[in-house]
């Protein structure tokens, strides 16, 4: 039994950083890299990518909205499907390029933020990821939300996908997530957390929030670094996963 | 006998356009595209390259310093050589990706501004965008100014190039531009300049202010189109091209 | 009988312009100066104020949303009052510390583009534009929509205000703008513009799209100047204002 | 005997923090604020002054050059003095407003990062800096580094101005702050930082690397809170001033 941990990297901006990035290389097997609109820029997207290298961790592209200032989280009314196309397509290449220089490859894709938030419930934002994905490389890997318009986007354009759930997030009985504004909506509890990734890994399947056991596709959980305490969280989980025989590797060979 | 006219394109930056685009893409061979540093952004970068496309000319990537508000038109001092490469290669892969969705692609590479103009003095900077180029597509061509620190970086990384001259700008004895500083460094008489290129083309040379013949390889000439009297003189250089016989026409097959 | 004629200027960006500024000076008696945050820069803000100073035109500082790419015509979900407070209250302070440099004064303050629309239809976006001013400074003039939320904010906040009619908009029978999106929204013919004008500053009352005349407190007419056929239009305004004696001057003393 | 603490905050930027503010709060008396070219936002910055006022802690504002992605480190080779003042003026209006807003008022102005180094040896620079203060209040209080060209701008536009030395930098024989290329430029032992200081606040002098004791007027201790030992070395010097019956307190009333 294999499974893929990834994690969001590269979100500091010019003088700023953001999390543990070297903390997490050392946890995760594939990191999703921001791409300068609403983080990241040329420098740290060479130093994440270098820094993955040496770990032997894949990298994939992390495009958000053009939003530095609010990091992407927030909508952006009235984008265009031509215009979701361009930015996701920029994004894409611009880290194919400093890869390149890094002597690394990108793997997949993964929508960041509000772009990915609107997408798991827009088709037609879904459809313009996809498409760009399809244009700039048909080879790249979609990664998907389970559930969400994402995956039908990713079927009719043709693309590998890899289905994504989350180590800390409580999930509805439809197997969507549950609302960050409602209580127990994300989880704190490593030991909890770690049990809970164990059984995605063997069972292919999440509780919900009622206790009901829903089954969901997991070849990659996503784990979070911005803190410390979830840097522990973060290795309690691959921990567990390895002590268990579960394989921790990327999904995809770069 | 066969000479490209090249033009820096897709200047605006959301709301704002410089430069009449539509003119010179009838009028230039192969255009170079901003790619969102100094000016362009995804949406007016994929305009662009449709349009170039659509008119059968060959586009190029054109990156600069990271300025919005000076155009890239201001050194930044201190930068590193790891720096420039960072932010050249990642702006040629930004627009390789755009390309793809327009279904056109990038053939060429061309420093902006100040990027450019340090890069002509500095090795360092030379051999940084040199670098980059090759990291990302050893088979774009790069284009450098004759007599230019350009010209050596690209010979080192062993790159094929394309030698510009400029439709209307003075030249030293010794092969330079004229500062812009100097009186006469800029040329405005659309019949000179015309004749002026005409000569370039067919003679390989150019006339120093002083009036001595100077030599110069000239495989694509550099017009402008950021004013209405400037698309005419490139109009004008066009048509006497033609008129002696000259074929206009890319550098490079896209 | 007096009225006001505002125009929103300064609008470009380091070395991108917008629109005729030295025309549409010479026919405004009002000017909203673009702070930053969509467009603006402290050059052009301080250009932009000292020629307004030159003409005896007053100056009002024009806060948008902080989006330079998109000219701060897309809403920003999600933004706080207190977030709203902060932008609008450092956009009025900077427009204000610049026009001391340049010897001038500013008398008003109007919101742009997408912060405009969402407050006149938002309390409480209207009434953070409104505690801003009052912060900054209570003397400050606030250009309100008529029979927008805009109104009820000002007054709840005791600010004074000036009641803006646009030129070139076609009203509904309620005294609301028509839509964008619909069929005849926005006038292009001159003669009826300029007769629009005059008819609203003589009788304080405009005539809707389904012919019903509506009473309307007319203090201030906004016009355009970002085409050549918009300074036209504005021209025509002025000299037919003029030309039946009404009074064209600022609605404030600087 | 009296002496101000002062260190620069709100250095953040949307999502990205920097540094450990509210400890430094409880430390300095007066705060220089950063302005939104550099670093902060007005949110940032509305927060900062609130919980300057909250502590009794004067506040300045702090601009800096267009480059939030270089920190404001990096000079900008050609600016103007027009642009200088043009760029400063508007960053001091701004935070004076969002000072209101949050009911404090700015009693100060330090320049930041390149722009205060490139003002120290620079003429035009610094009296561009202190005309902008001069323009918008003249009874702003100028920040300057004792033997450095602000003394002598502040001085020609007859400026208030307070002292400032460094409490972690060594000095040259004449009064210069040693370069940082140089070893020992930064002291790091938090004994020596408070003894230092407490003599600079005594004597009015500082001893120089070679041993020299300098006179200089000391008004004002820079102290830096970027990370967790600089917080330390600053409570050090706090300490150490009071234990030997130095008031600390800011050098205004704002």
């Amino acid at each position: 039994m294999k499974i893929d941990l990834n994690c969001d990297l590269g979100e500091g901006f010019g003088a700023w950083s953001m999390g543990d990035d070297a903390a997490m290389m050392r946890i995760a097997t594939s990191v999703n890299v921001a791409c300068g609109f609403h983080a990241g820029d040329p420098d740290i997207m060479h130093k994440t990518v270098a820094m993955a290298k040496a770990h032997g961790v894949a990298i994939g592209a992390h495009p958000g909205f053009r939003d530095l200032h609010g990091f992407g989280r927030r909508p952006v009314p009235g984008i265009t499907a031509a215009e979701i196309e361009n930015l996701v397509a920029y994004q894409i290449g611009a880290l194919q390029a400093v890869a390149s220089l890094a002597g690394h490859k990108v793997t997949h894709v993964k929508a960041h933020g509000a772009l990915s938030n609107v997408a798991c419930q827009d088709d037609m934002t879904a459809r313009a990821i996809a498409a760009a994905i399809k244009a700039v490389d048909p080879k790249l890997i979609f990664v998907v939300l389970a559930n969400s318009k994402l995956v039908d986007a990713g079927e009719a354009a043709g693309l590998a996908m890899v289905h994504e759930v989350f180590a800390d997030r409580a999930y509805e009985d439809d197997g969507n997530l549950v609302s960050r504004r409602k209580p127990g909506a994300v989880l704190h509890d490593p030991a909890v957390i770690a049990e809970r990734v164990l059984r995605m890994a063997q069972d292919g399947a999440v509780v919900s929030m009622t206790g009901k056991v829903i089954k969901m596709r997991t070849d990659t959980v996503c784990i979070h670094g911005d803190t410390a305490g979830a840097v522990d969280i973060a290795r309690g989980v691959r921990t567990a996963l390895e002590a268990n025989g579960i394989t921790v590797a990327p999904f995809a060979r770069s």
